[in-house]
């Protein structure tokens, strides 16, 4: 246990410090719901006032969807050892449905426990484990279909809202948008968070032992929302350096982190990473149960992979993804391909598959594994262990088979009221990504899609945050409801924090984009601060509005660092001697003071029509 | 002249080391066209040998567009005070059209040469101009009617196909794309080229006084263009950093490279980037003139401006923006607008129209540029003056209004055989994109477009790169020609060279990716290359076939510092204790053991169907 970094023992475990600053100029507001312990968090940006001829104009402030929990409230003091308020504690005793363990379900869990040597690197508040009741299912989906909305839903309503009413005026000026299908209120209310959980086409990941989670939802009716890779490998980095990978993760706006660790320590890792995480943690348990085997794919068992989902479900985990898909026919499928298998969970069942000539032991008990889910409300993401690595392999027998056993598979999860998404592609040219997202809604009776990029090309390792940030943005327009980032190391090696930060930041744009062509009702109406904050020279409100705020101060400084060039009214570009949104600024006055403001080309082209109409044709529908 | 770095003076001026570099394991080599002196320089990348049971097999070298110029030919020496060889110089000369002038034409460039206080300054082997004689047109398109394939057309047929014929096998690959009714032949030939240039559907930027150029072509049945825009300002940067800028832009792809200067020594700048550009420079006439009115854009004048295209035109500028469509009645069309006016050529031309209340100079003389353009076979870019600069002003009546002038300007440059392409926007959600694709192709006579960005959501400054990125690749599918890029410091502050290779990365992905989707017969080739070198843990190959070698192997050491790692078949991810791509190697080989990998679950379901139909209905056909 030498190689234990000291910060982390578990008695000296420290918050990291960045994460917990708060954004610029920004507040963290509570909106309340039907009852006092439903507050849901905001970020709210003061915005500086617009100097006019006239005078001063207040700009509103504006509201922005907050993925980073109690770390950036001032109000919450923040210990990791102690990890975040049990926000949803109350909520899930009252339903009654559930009850305390008297100790782990999981054998490898209560071996871990047992282990005095874990104890340095131990979470030391451990709880025991909630469960269902015996015959019931405490799934939100078990709950919508018996049209309950539970406090988890209408938190969720209002969160998404986000204070939508305030900005009424703006929504004049909004494009209407495309959005293929999807059905996106104006006004979100807690029994549409209802019906579409009901109807399988959204999921709220939200384990009964995942207490301190802030409830959010996926789906292609709601906002898009991005995932975060963290994880420890056997090469390199520690349970601090995940933690912090975390905290840092939803400082960005990462909506739900998943948990990859392959190498030692995975169980106290994760139980570090839960205790203080106020997003969904989804995980590929394989991963684990690989490493309890000593990494030889063929002596997975049943047994050992069902107690791994005990364990982690018991521990708080709010998604899993089950490569149930990868049945043993579809293996050679993949023999000509230029890539092969490229999902690490795909490949361990592949193998096991091989090994034994025998069915994945994955989609033989897959009624048994909707048993675990439904008795935690774990839910699935279904993996897509046959997804291409390479353009050269998209959409083909391989993937596509796959894909139609995952909505079979949905199919049954549903029975069991089970929430479910569906994991796709990967790399895939951009002509080829609607093709994926139509096919997924075809099979998967519109369960929520969640995908990997896709990445559009092969050919820039170091920057397939961008070659994937691009499909993303696209497939997220069709109709997927959560993209999975990509960051500027994949294909190279293990993303650092910086790594981390660029590809949210990437991902942040693809699912706002997408949200913007799809007609999102609150979209726009933070470009059009920004837009209007940048004609009328606000620096700092550019900066402030914007992802990343740092970033965007940082750069304007290496051209411009005076503090007197934030307020003047130019920029680098172009320099104090002529300035284009100056010169636009000028138009308008121009145009106000000769009244051109409505004597355009266009309506007096529309004028001269309607004059025509009037003098040929007014009559004309009088007449048939 | 105290402020001119040493470096600059003109006796001194050195190439940037960084821009010589050879790319690691490519060498430069040159295909041979029907005359000895048509040279079309690539780039070669040596791929090394995949180690299989059987021992080794070669791998083909993969050949890639080159935009780099002599910079990166060990056998060329470069010295920037003399300037690039002059490539073009015969082609020019045996045309017998043009002649070499005693002067320069212009009175502006004849001052400044005068100057003697500029002498430290200028590039020192001035050489004289040249201009059609009287009654001549040099443009391409010129030629291009009158059926003559020239040197250039030949040049870019061999330059396009990038050997494709040494590829044949891996074509079959290929995914067919979806094109939107652009047309990419399977093998280009020069009697295409020609024929594209004669439509006007392509344009070959080459002023005759830019006989250093290596000839190009931008169209939407070619490959996808980028071009990077460097440019000091009244703010920062001096001539050292630009020709630096230039030279480290064309090293990393860029197609075309725009000098936007707008502070002093303008003049002087652009002759040292000519000098030293195998690739052709574009212009905005219009921010010199202001500079020669002290910025005060009411007294512009249809002389001054002339003066400048001439100046230009006979130092060798291949393209120029011209901002002719934002007509007087246009501009009141922008006052409602969230960001009114944002290009700067089109607000200096606004506030033009707005002082003298008349229409602008440059509608109203188009004709006279007309025949100033195709005396020297300078390009039209017509500006898009009234684009939006927020996702609220897109697609707006201003900007539409603005498009259709552009079309009735594009038919009179026609009539001259002026070559011309239209410059397109700005900041457009991915909804709203397609639409501008195709009222361009619908105005515009299918004339090349050439759009910056658009960035698809304005709430990242920081990240427009990437904002735009994913707008450029989705127009450049659409069948965009010229992608023009956009850095990280977009609305922050001016870049610098790690800016400028970021945005022309990001960009070079957007291109790629519309290629691929477009189905461009040998895009797919380096993706494949790729990602087989992935697939049989190439290391080194990875690197170097990527776009950035170096940030590619970088990140890879970051994780894996050792030499040995580059040869080890696992990766940084999973580490060597398991890995995906491993065990895909595996199923291969337990496929082809088992004779699998023929008898696939889709092949035996045909089988199937197959057998099914011999039975029932093998003579459907015979009876009708």
């Amino acid at each position: 246990m030498s190689a234990i970094p000291e910060e982390f023992m578990s008695t000296q475990a420290q918050v990291d410090k960045q994460a917990i600053q708060p954004f610029p100029n920004s507040r963290k507001i509570h909106v309340t719901g039907s009852r006092p312990d439903i507050r849901v968090p905001m970020r709210e940006i003061a915005l500086s006032d617009t100097h006019t001829s006239q005078g001063r104009e207040k700009n509103p402030p504006l509201t922005v969807y907050d993925t980073s929990g109690p770390y950036t409230d001032p109000e919450t003091k923040i210990d990791i050892r102690q990890g975040l308020p049990e926000l949803r504690r109350n909520w899930i005793e009252e339903r009654a449905d559930s009850e305390i363990l008297p100790d782990l379900s999981s054998r490898y869990g209560r071996q871990r426990n047992a282990d005095s040597k874990l104890d340095s690197l131990r979470f030391v508040h451990l709880r025991p484990p909630r469960r269902a009741k015996a015959g019931h299912n405490v799934s939100q989906m078990h709950y919508a279909r018996q049209g309950i909305i539970t406090p988890e839903m209408e938190f969720i309503a209002i969160r998404e809202n986000q204070r939508l009413e305030q900005y009424r005026e703006q929504l004049a000026q909004h494009h209407p948008g495309q959005s293929f299908g999807a059905h996106l209120p104006s006004r979100l209310t807690p029994e549409f968070v209802r019906s579409e959980v009901a109807r399988g086409r959204a999921i709220i990941p939200a384990n009964i032992n995942h207490t301190e989670l802030e409830p959010m939802i996926i789906g292609r009716n709601f906002l898009v929302k991005i995932n975060a890779n963290i994880g420890n490998s056997a090469v390199t980095s520690s349970i601090a350096e995940e933690v912090d990978k975390m905290t840092w993760a939803i400082r960005w706006g990462a909506d739900t982190v998943m948990d990859l660790s392959t190498g030692k320590n995975i169980h106290e890792t994760r139980e570090w990473i839960v205790r203080n995480s106020p997003v969904p943690i989804g995980t590929v348990p394989i991963y684990q149960a690989l490493e309890k085997v000593g990494g030889k794919a063929e002596e997975l068992t049943w047994e050992i992979f069902r107690d791994t989902l005990i364990e982690q479900a018991e521990q708080g985990v709010d998604y899993f993804t089950i490569h149930a898909g990868v049945r043993l026919a579809y293996v050679p499928l993949t023999a000509k391909r230029v890539t092969g298998i490229v999902s690490r969970g795909g490949s361990i069942m592949a193998k096991w598959c091989l090994a034994h000539h025998t069915e994945s032991f994955l989609y033989t008990h897959f009624e048994e594994i909707c048993e675990i889910m439904k008795a935690y409300d774990v839910s699935f993401s279904l993996g897509d262990g046959l997804r291409p690595g390479s353009l050269a392999d998209a959409n083909d027998a391989a993937q596509f088979a796959e894909l139609e056993t995952l909505g079979e598979l949905t199919e049954i999860a549903w029975k069991h009221d089970v929430q479910t998404m569906i994991e796709g592609p990967g790399h895939v040219p951009m002509h080829l990504i609607k093709e994926n997202m139509d096919k997924q809604l075809a099979c998967c009776g519109e369960a929520p899609f969640y995908t990997l990029g896709p990445l559009t090309t092969d050919i820039a390792p170091g920057y397939d945050h961008i070659t994937s940030g691009i499909g993303a943005a696209m497939i997220g327009w069709y109709g997927t409801a959560m993209l999975c980032y990509v960051t500027p190391k994949e294909h190279l090696g293990l993303p650092n924090k910086n790594d981390v930060k660029e590809g949210i930041i990437t991902y942040k744009i693809a699912a706002h984009a997408a949200d913007l062509a799809k007609g999102h009702p609150s979209a726009q109406i933070r470009d059009n601060a920004m837009s209007k904050a940048r004609f009328e020279f606000r620096w700092e409100d550019q900066f402030n509005i914007g992802l990343d705020p740092d970033q965007a101060r940082e750069y304007h400084d290496e051209t411009l660092p005076k503090d007197s060039a934030k307020v003047a009214h130019f920029c680098s570009m172009c320099g104090p001697q002529f300035c284009s949104m100056k010169i636009s600024q000028d138009v308008r006055e121009y145009a106000k003071q000769k009244g051109l403001e409505h004597h355009t080309a266009l309506e007096q082209g529309m004028a001269e029509k309607a004059q025509e109409f009037r003098e040929k044709g007014a009559e004309i529908y009088h007449q048939t």
